[in-house]
Parts: C-alpha cells; sequence; structure tokens
C-alpha cells in the first residue's frame, strides 16, 4: 500500500523492535541511509538491527555505526517492523529470510520499486538518504552527527558529489542542513574517494589503450579478461575519457572471460541505446550496454566500427 | 576601508558606470563572480564593462556573457565605479591602467587581500561568488539565470563540487537557491569537467610513472621536461593519486627546464610544508611545493628520500 510521509513517519514512530535492511551490492546511499535511518531510531530509544546481505563498500568504514551492520544473524529478533531501504523487497539476498511474516515499510527513491512491500513510500528523489532527511525533518527532530554524516554520505555518493541531474534544490539544502550538524564535507570527500592502488592500476593499464575514432568524436578504452579479472571494480573508468573536449560518445570495453565482453557506451546527448539494442543490449539515451560473444578485438572493432557508422549518419 | 554588507550594496546602488574586473590566471570564481555581479547590475539598468587581462578558461565558454569579457580597450568608458573581485588591486593585470582615478571596490574571500582599494569587503567564504550571492540576496533581488548560472559555477569550481573544507552551509544553501532559479547542476559539471585530449594524454604518461615508496604511504608521477611542455596544463594530476589507499603522502614533479624541476605536494594530514621548506619552498600542512635545480631524475630521488625518511620519523 503506497502511504505518505506522514504516515511514514506514524509507522516508525510507533515501532519499537525494527529491522533496517538495504540491497546487496550496497551503495553510499544504501549503507548510508540505513545508518542514517538506524541511529535516529536507536536516539529515540527504539531497539534496531541493520542487516545487508553483502561485503560493505570498504571507503564508507568512516560512517559511524558501519561495524554494526550485519550480513545475517542467528539470534531472534522479534522486530515489529521492518524497513527496506533504497530498493525493493526482492534485492535484499538472504535478508528476506529473516524478515518473513514481519510488517514491511519500503523507503525508496527508485520509482521502479515494485510496491510489494505492506506499506510502500516511494518519491522521485536524489537519494533514499534525502528521504530519510525530510521523515526526520518533517518530526522536527534534532539530528546528531551519527545520523548527519552518513545521509550527506548517501546524498554525495547517489548524486556523485551534487554533479548528477537528479541534484535538486531541495538536496542542496538538505546538504546545507547535515553540514549544520556537524557534517565536515571534506572528510566525507576524502573517505570516499579512497581507491585501492591495484584499482589506480587498473586504469592506468585502460588508459594505455585510449583509441580515439571518428576525428575525435569517439573515445575508447578497452580492458582484456586477463586485466579485468584483476581490478575489483571498473566503476568510473569511462569518466576518465567521457570528459574529454569533442567527445561525443565514450565506450568501455571489458573481457569477462576470454570469448566474452561487456561494453559500457556513454554519450553527452546522442542516443547509445539503439546501438546496445543492435547488439543485443539496452539502456538509455546516454548511458547503455551490451554484451558482445566474441574475443575482445573482435568485439572492439566491430562496436567502434558501428559508432562510427551511426554518427556519421548523424551528422 | 573595510565596509560591510550593506555598505557594498549601497555603493553598488548607486553607481551607474561600472568596470568589473579580477585576477589574471582566471578561475572559475573570478570568470563567475565576474559575470554574475555584471549580469545582475545590467538587470537593473546600469551600464558595465568586464575587463580581465588573460585568456579565459576554455571549459568556461558556456556562461552566458564570457563573450562580453574584454582584456582590454580602447575606448574611453567614464566609469563612476570599479570592482575588482576575487583578488586585491595587485594581481589585474593591466586594468589598473583603466581604472587609474576611478573609485575601486574590492569584493574578495581571500583573508590575505591587501586592502589598498578604496573600500573593501572580504569575509572568509567558500568563494567571492557567495558573497555576490550575499550582496544580491540582500537587496532582495530575483535572479535570473544569467546571474545564477555564472555564480553557482564559481561556488563549484572553488569548492571543488562541494568537496573542499571551505564549503560551509550557507554555501549548499546558496547552491540550493541558484538551483531554484533555473542552474541544472548536471549541465555545469559537465561543461566544467570537459579536459583536450592532450591534457588526458599528459595524465595518461604521468600515471606511468607511478611510484609507491614507503610501504605504500608514498605515491609519486613524475613528468620530464619534454612532457610537461606539451601540457597544457597538470592541475589535478596529483588528485589521481592522492586518493590511493593508504597513501599519506602524493608528491608531482615536473619538469619546468631540462634542469629546473617543481614539486608539489600534498598529505592527507601529515606536514609537508616542512619538506617543502627543506628545499627552499613552503606551502601549508596539506598542501606544498617547491623548486628543485637539478634534472628530473635526481629530483625525483632527492625528495622521495626525503620524505621516505621523514615519514619514518613520525611513524
Amino acid at each position: 500500500m503506497k502511504i505518505s510521509l506522514d504516515e511514514t513517519a506514524g509507522l516508525l514512530e510507533k515501532a519499537q523492535k525494527i529491522i533496517i535492511t538495504a540491497h546487496i551490492n550496497p551503495d553510499g546511499d544504501a549503507v548510508g541511509s540505513s545508518l542514517g535511518l538506524g541511529a535516529f531510531l536507536m536516539s529515540k530509544g527504539k531497539e534496531v538491527r541493520i542487516y545487508i546481505d553483502d561485503k560493505l563498500p570498504r571507503n564508507l568504514s568512516f560512517l559511524p555505526g558501519y561495524d554494526l551492520i550485519k550480513r545475517l544473524d542467528d539470534e531472534r529478533f522479534d522486530a515489529d517492523l521492518a524497513v527496506i531501504l533504497d530498493t525493493d523487497m526482492g534485492r535484499i539476498g538472504a535478508v528476506s529470510d529473516l524478515i518473513i511474516g514481519k510488517k514491511t515499510l519500503n523507503i525508496d527513491h527508485h520509482i521502479s520499486n515494485d510496491g510489494k512491500a505492506d506499506y510502500v513510500y516511494i518519491e522521485k528523489r536524489a537519494a533514499t538518504a534525502e528521504m530519510v532527511f525530510e521523515i526526520i525533518d518533517y518530526v522536527k527532530a534534532k539530528i546528531p552527527l551519527s545520523v548527519a554524516l552518513p545521509l550527506y554520505t548517501g546524498l554525495a555518493t547517489d548524486t556523485g558529489f551534487f554533479k548528477f541531474s537528479n541534484t535538486r534544490s531541495y538536496t542542496m539544502m538538505a546538504a546545507a542542513r547535515l553540514i549544520d550538524c556537524g557534517v565536515k564535507p571534506n572528510e566525507v570527500s576524502e573517505a570516499l574517494e579512497q581507491k585501492p592502488l591495484s584499482v589506480v592500476e587498473g586504469e592506468i593499464e585502460a588508459l594505455k589503450t585510449l583509441t580515439m575514432a571518428a576525428n575525435g568524436r569517439i573515445a575508447g578504452i578497452f580492458l582484456d579478461y586477463e586485466l579485468s579479472s584483476k581490478i575489483e571494480s571498473t566503476e568510473g573508468f569511462i569518466d576518465l575519457i567521457r570528459v574529454i573536449e569533442g567527445v561525443d560518445v565514450a565506450v568501455m570495453i571489458k573481457g569477462i572471460s576470454p570469448n566474452v565482453c561487456r561494453a559500457s557506451i556513454r554519450s553527452k546527448g546522442f542516443d547509445v541505446s539503439k546501438i546496445a539494442m543492435k547488439f543485443g543490449g539496452g539502456g538509455h539515451i546516454r548511458a547503455a550496454g551490451c554484451t558482445l560473444n566474441m574475443p575482445l578485438e573482435e568485439a572492439k572493432k566491430m562496436l567502434l566500427d558501428s559508432l562510427v557508422s551511426a554518427l556519421e549518419e548523424n551528422k
């Protein structure tokens, strides 16, 4: 059942023993909104357990309460409410077993949410952390740093440090309020920006393959299976070349096995989802992807040729 | 004479023909606060000329009014007020000649400002654009996009997109208000992030020299004279390695001639100004620099050795 801000605040107010969870493959908003809501409810004297059924990103370990998040538990905890954050119920891993039969409240800024929880509060917002901030602000609570810091982190990560198009006036106003509560933006950014040496080394190897095409309108990087299997995460790699002046389309292809490649395509307006669809993939106008069942060199040639032709046609 | 916000607003209100200028080697805040204030004053029916005696950064060309900024002028313009932004009067190049004998108003967020203008409004703020926003907000003016976009750009650039320690609650609140006036944060960030291909190629060459020392506590990159003379700007290069997990000190040395090198040193808390001073340089605890009169290989060895010893002592 879809509910309002007021009803969401009321449900949280009434509950005494609360489970909080968020999606697997957790990001700053999943962890930040969980910790922020958790710390707030605990400050109100409620009993709270936070479960996320996955490894947590190491660069979030500066957040107060990070060590309290458990993957799963043998303990019997008779929660009277389970809150699912930043996803619908389908992506919480084995935590679904823990909350069987419990009343569920789902708070999420993804409008694709399937709405299957008992109570669902969904809004198109920059981050789930922004919604949690609004709930806390709504009940006029004082916000301790243990709440403010995770919420700010959720806002900052889901908006790419206030750079993405989801950044709205309210997002900045919420950030301003959280800074008033003691958040130091530089400490958050320094903590979040940390990358393992292996990732930076991977970036270097990837950048060495930089290939320009279509008179500088296409930039590509290419990671073979050997290289990509060594790198923890290639998130953000494509942004290193997307920012080159004159580049309309940036592409990264990585081998996910010796004969299968995964391509990510980004544009500044040119519809790349059409190209991705041609190869059985999909996405949006400015961000798309596809899987290519061939070795890297072949995938590179095929995709670049296809992009060059598409750009030619669209001059 | 130091004046208040109220007096500053009053001076601007009274003036009819106004010159605006900012520092040479202009950045987003110099250009953004100039254009923002200029557009605001023009919207009030005043005559305005903006001069900056230097090349403007190309990635700011999306700003409305960018083409109106002149380096100098043969035209005789009888201004009754000259406004110097984001610097004291010592760093405005040949514009000083244009404003001889005119009443000067200096608005700057650098507290190192020498205070030599007739009227000086200085505050420790995130950006001069933030001060201009406050002035406009003080007189309760409606803010058109032509004013809001440059001011937002000034805020965003001087705070490293709201990541630096100068980012305060008021900064975010100002950003929120400017978004309300129509600024699209993603459009600003996309425009600002653009880099020439030559700069990205320079980054790649620099990253290839990545050297770790002191068990991963030091990361360094090294650009010989040949390479560094080909690169438009090495700004931000050191940040590529400063973010490596476990790195306390990041260093970049570049040859500025075959036998002279310039070193930049950054830390996450370890006092690097001491090291820089040892070599005749200086700076702050977390950011320092020095010039080394020797070839790159020698400079690299000497500085790394010195940093390793210093870190050893400070374990």
